[in-house]
Formats: structure tokens, sequence, C-alpha cells
């Protein structure tokens, strides 16, 4: 079933007429009259409507907003150092799926890519328009948050904001991510993960003084688009967040 | 380090050359005299060793092979429905770092790509190369199997021949994958996923026939490159290979 984000008046309205880029996807889809689709106000709520008009404009009606069931219980936020573009707008992509809350780029001591203040505003951009579009198809009842750190030590102060923060090693090899979580029920979590040269020493060693735990995801070696979603998996998987519902 | 497979023949001399496609790969890794290095006979032992001479051949010397101990104990099968090619691919290449033992693929009713036998056979030597790369950069012992069915039936027959023999479906809300696998250590596991349209009803009906319990992965929708690689992570995960170790 298709899916739009609208404002949260609209969603209290009960009826709505498509703008902008809904407007735009709406014609893509061919959206029909009768058609059954969902609109959600992007913070958690949404309803069920049909569509009543189409054409010069796409009219919705709908119910009484419920509360998405699609939002884990944990919010997740997810920290990636800056990777080559294609796997950072993968990692978002796929994040939005899982079930990520928000999701961060830093600089780190060995990115190949390292942004400007223009260039990772691009960035920003171009990962919200993904990230809108894996929310729509995905069923999310958020769009998950994009941001930018200028520095690691922001984003650094940034990540240990949240009940826990867990940061990924490659060099660690006494504590897993499923022991640091086990039995634990955080309100919100931070992830943290490398870019494709991996983190330098002193770059551990400020996230532990930041309060991170180091862990490990196993012997195996992952790469840099790979290890953040096996994280964000493997995290919403031990809270309980990909059980039956 | 680097890693190279070669034939558990060579792996016990103690000493070996590397030969056609490793020949290459060391040509482009540039391997220098006194490198450490790592070889593997495919089937879970490996041996730390260094590179003793380069140029016209690269010659290796190393110890006697231990067993891997990147190796998950419970041999993970991946089903997959025809894909679109790149879909196929990213899930093989993942998959292969995951952990996963073999990947599989097979035609379904939605299925947009459904190769001829000429097609198949050109989309496992594709993916058996992506396979071998993928299990050399992420410190595999072994080389996950890839195969192609011709029918749904002989995918199902397939799966059915592991212990246990989970199947995903969007539609499935009662029995989620972390629940299946609730206190199960299986030595052998298969996952089975459907391709960009879904399963149809009665291939559903198929496999629970054949004996697969069929699990939700949560309510949001994954994409049919997600959802096996997101089943791979938490199984494993729950089986735990992503352990300290």
């Amino acid at each position: 079933m298709s899916r739009f984000f609208i404002s949260p008046d609209e969603l209290e309205r009960g009826s709505c007429v498509l703008t902008g880029e809904n407007a735009d996807h709406a014609k893509v889809l061919r959206l029909r009259v009768g058609e059954n689709v969902t609109v959600s106000d992007a913070m958690g709520r949404e309803s069920s409507g049909t569509v009543v008009s189409v054409g010069q404009e796409y009219q919705i009606e709908f119910g009484a907003p419920v509360l998405s069931r699609s939002e884990p219980q944990c919010k997740v936020g997810l920290f990636l150092a800056y990777a080559k573009a294609d796997k950072l707008e993968h990692v978002v992509q796929k994040a939005t799926e899982l079930g990520a809350a928000s999701i961060s780029f830093f600089p780190s001591v060995y990115c190949v890519s390292r942004p400007d203040a223009k260039g990772a505003r691009a960035k920003v951009d171009r990962a919200k328009r993904i990230c809108l579009s894996a929310a729509e198809q995905s069923g999310r009842g958020i769009i998950p948050e994009i941001r930018a750190f200028d520095s690691y030590q922001a984003a650094l102060q940034a990540a240990s904001e949240a009940e826990r923060f867990l940061f990924l090693y490659e060099g660690e090899r006494q504590l897993s991510l499923g022991r640091a979580l086990a039995d634990a029920k955080p309100k919100t979590l931070s992830l943290m993960s490398g870019p494709e040269g991996g983190f330098a020493e002193e770059e551990v060693a400020g996230a532990v003084s930041s309060g991170a735990e180091i862990c490990t995801l196993g012997p195996r070696i992952l790469r840099c688009e790979t290890a953040p979603l096996c994280a964000l998996t493997c995290a919403l998987f031990a809270l309980g967040e990909y059980d039956e519902y």
C-alpha cells in the first residue's frame, strides 16, 4: 500500500490534497480513485485512507489517526564515518528500512571522503531524499533524521547522549554487541562505525573517554557499509523489534 | 591481511606458489617480500604465512594449518528467488561477509527476472566470482557454495534438507524468526526469501508442505535484497555467531 507523509494538522483533519513531491509521487504511482493508501504525520501516527479524486489534484480521505506499529520502542541512532557516496547512500536506505531513528555522518582520521561544509550539506540533502523514499516504501511511522557533524568530537558528544553508546571496532575481541545488550532495554542507543580504513587508535581511545562501549561483531571482517547495518539489525533484533506484531 | 585460497594439498606442504587468479590478485595487491598473508584451503583450515619471493612468481611459506575461527558452527543456506542482477549480486557479496555457508537461486511466480538455463549458469558464474572475492576480503575459512535451482519445487526440496527451514513471508505475523530460533542450536539452517513481487500464496502453502516454518521479520516492509540479509544476520546473531572470539 502506498504511503504519504503529510503534516500533523492534515492528519487531524481526515482529508488532504497531495501537494509537491507527494503529488509527483502519486502521479508516478498512477493512483486511482478508490485505492487504499496510508498517510502518516512522520511523528509516529498514521491513518488508512482512500483516494477520492485524481487528475488535477489527488485528494485522500481517511479515518482517525492511530499510533504506527512499525516504529521500534528503542530509538537507534547510527553514526557513520564518511565513506564513498554510494556506500553512505546504501546504508541510509537500508538503515531506514531496518528501523534506525536517525543517521549521522562524521569525519574520521582514515576517511577517504572528507567533504567540506558545502559538500556535507549536499550529502545530507541527498541522504534525506533517499531516506524519505525508503521510509515511505518500508512503512515507517517517522522519517529518520539525517545529520552531519563537522568533527569527530562533535559526533562523539552527540552519540554519548543516548542511554547506551556502542562503538564497533574490528580490533575488539572481548565484548560482543550481543553481550553488551543482553537483558538491556535502553530507550535510546547510539551505534558508531568507521570508514573504509577503520578507526585510528586515538579515536577508539576518544570514544572510550566519551563513555562508549567498544564492541565486536565477531571474527569476520565486515566492510564499512556492512558493519553498521549488521550492528543495527543485531541491536534491533536483540531488543525484540523484529518480533511478531 | 591478504588471504588466498589454495588447494588442501598445498596447505599441507607449508609452501606454495600463487597461480592463476591468485597470482593476478597478488600483483594487484603489490605483495612484497616479508609481507604477512593468510592461506586457506577453503575447507575451514588456514595458516599464517610470509611472502618469500615476488616478481616472476609469488611464493609463500607458512606454518602448520589450524582450524579457521571465522566459520560459524551453524551452516546457513540462503535461498533467494531470482531478483534483478544488481540486487542478487549485492546479497551474494553481503551474505558471504556475514557468514552464509551457501547461497542458492530459484525461480518464483512473481519473479521479474527468470533466466533460462544459459542465463542461470552465467548468473552462477558471476556470483561465484563475487563470492570468492568477498570470502577473501572478509576472512572466511570457506568459499560459500553458489547453486541455481531450475524450479521452486527443487529449491524447496533442497532447503528442507536442513535441520531447520525458515521461510520469510511478509504476510506472516505470528511467528518471528527470533522465537523460531529461541534456544535452538541447529547445525544446519535454511532461510528462504522471495522476489521483488513477494511470494504467491500457493508458494507459501508449498513451503509449509515441505516442512518450512513461516516467519516474520517484524512490521517494516523490507526490500527483496534487505530481507535475506536481515534474516541471515538475525539468525547468526541468535545462534551466537557474532559473539566475542
